[in-house]
């Protein structure tokens, strides 16, 4: 039922989804008389998918603990991570309510053990391919070992969605040296250097502009930089646009040249198409949940659904719980090491 | 003599921007058998100028702290911040390590009273112009007054840079309604709309993607996240501009529509052109000095030059000081108001 266009866009997106995955099975929740007549239209998703019917939908303006107190247990939002919760779906892609359905996910879904914050990570276009950055806006500020967890969760969702063995993980930070870092920014450089994780590569700090070039597979960040990075990339994308299309169109010569190149600025839109890369994943649940611009098409909805997919395809949550346990055993095994080396030597 | 290139793009900036401004009178501090040789060259700016040899120049990649050791009273770098302080010229421009600029001008102009902090200002091509973003990396965090002193001087450069009588000003934060905001800049955004200063609109909170559309005249934040958005901003006009780069040159139909829409292409590079944009300002201390990039050319250096001319011709400290003075009387007199209240009713 979320997003700007509800069921009109996710409905003709998981048609499209289906189209290249058959396999997969859908169960909608939301209102009846909104989603059955747009789903009768399409034959083949009906037969791949259950409908449940809500009475309640959660609000795009709805604050996370209104929506938290008017639609647990019943409003479709809950419904579909429950769904998760129960075994019965995989993962939940929606395009609803950003901080709602974080606040819903984490109530319902729990934060997997050893994690204290959830992060929603973005799958960000560079030069060189696709890097993943968290976190875009779960939460603002995040200590050492927090920005540690992200590391380790991010660079498990890179194997998943990028299938490199070592995934290099860089951690945002300014560039100018005497203040080099916020102080939670470096300790958590430390705690990676030396904790030598075989699942990562940690290749140091790293400045905004090695996002777009992508210098490292992973960049780790908390929350009020991370969402600020993307927004601010995302307006000068569009930005930039704009002054492609004023250009093009302002003389005849240009608007001739426009159109023998045509194919190239096709290429161009479809490099810098925000939809294929749409879905944020929530990183650090006993579960998938995907979020969905809340402004895309039917094409961005189906890559949404498509980042779920691989999520699960290629065992996000198995990755992100080995590697999170090996991560803090080895700690824990130090720091009882230490407090045994402590005690001998004393 | 700083910058990537030293006085081989400082002498030829600072020409071109003689061209411009024909009253601009320059001093120049660096060694010797590196300035001359190339001044020599430009007749007229010889003729305009004066020379102080300085035996010790600062590093790129010198630390602050290392800097300010070394280079103290001695410095090209020391000389020309120097050269403000005693009113030998109203402004300082230089291409080199901005750390060591920074912690310089701090040690040898001080900062204003009321100022605890002094930031760095851009200046942001927008859709409607252009605006002004502070901090952009000067310190690490700033507190609600901070974030409050900031606008005031990110008003006051405004009205002397693009001339308008109350800019309009903006608190950087990010979208997410729950965890919308650290402390500090809620907290700002309460002090700057109960001031109700004559001299800025203060409009609330702006997004990231609010930087490239110009939703405000002036951004704040602190120096961490700007410094991000700011390189993220860079690092994605770059990333784009090498996906049009490639798209045109793919086919023989690109390249001859490219041929065609050249002046488009031409107006689209000098609408992205950040030298046309170059020059930190660095606000808050009892003098004018300018970070340029040091990567720049000679055209991007006369910008620069051009934003120091244009500061001091448009009274930015006077500015800036009868702004803070105004504003922060005003919290005197209402903290000394509400003293008197509570002991009238008390």
């Amino acid at each position: 039922m979320g997003g700007d266009f509800g069921p009109a866009v996710v409905i003709p997106g998981a048609a499209k989804s289906l189209e290249r995955h058959p396999e997969l099975r859908f169960v909608f929740f939301g209102q009846e008389d909104k989603v059955l007549p747009i789903l009768d239209r399409y034959e083949k998703l009906k037969k791949a998918s259950r409908f449940v019917h809500c009475d309640i939908a959660v609000r795009m303006d709805d604050k996370p603990s209104q929506a938290l107190r008017q639609g647990r247990w019943k409003s479709s939002m809950w419904k579909a991570i429950e769904a998760v919760k129960n075994g019965e779906a995989e993962a939940c892609i929606s395009a609803g309510n950003t901080g709602a359905l974080m606040a819903m996910s984490k109530f319902c879904l729990r934060t997997m053990a050893d994690i204290e914050r959830p992060a929603i990570a973005a799958i960000w276009p560079t030069l060189r391919g696709e890097s993943i950055v968290l976190d875009v806006g779960a939460t603002i500020g995040a200590d050492a070992q927090q920005l540690v967890d992200f590391s380790v969760m991010g660079a498990a969702m890179a194997r998943a969605l990028i299938e490199v063995k070592r995934p290099t993980v860089g951690l945002l930070n300014v560039g100018v040296e005497e203040i080099k870092g916020q102080e939670e920014v470096k300790e958590a450089g430390r705690l990676l250097r030396e904790s030598g994780l075989p699942t990562l590569d940690y290749e140091g700090f790293v400045e905004g502009d090695d996002l777009g070039k992508g210098t490292v597979d992973v960049v780790v960040t908390e929350g009020f930089a991370g969402n600020i990075a993307l927004k601010t990339a995302e307006g000068t994308a569009k930005q930039i646009a704009e002054y492609l299309r004023a250009a093009m169109s302002r003389t005849v010569m240009a608007r001739i040249g426009y159109l023998l190149a045509r194919g190239a600025f096709n290429r161009l839109r479809d490099k810098m198409d925000p939809r294929k890369v749409n879905g944020g994943v929530f990183l650090g649940l006993n579960g998938i949940v995907i979020k969905s611009h809340g402004g895309t098409d039917d094409e961005g909805f189906a890559a949404a659904i498509d980042v779920g997919y691989d999520m699960v395809r290629n065992g996000l949550l198995d990755k992100i719980e080995t590697d999170l346990q090996s991560f803090h055993g080895r700690r824990a095994r130090d720091v009882a090491f230490k407090a045994a080396s402590a005690q001998t030597s004393g």
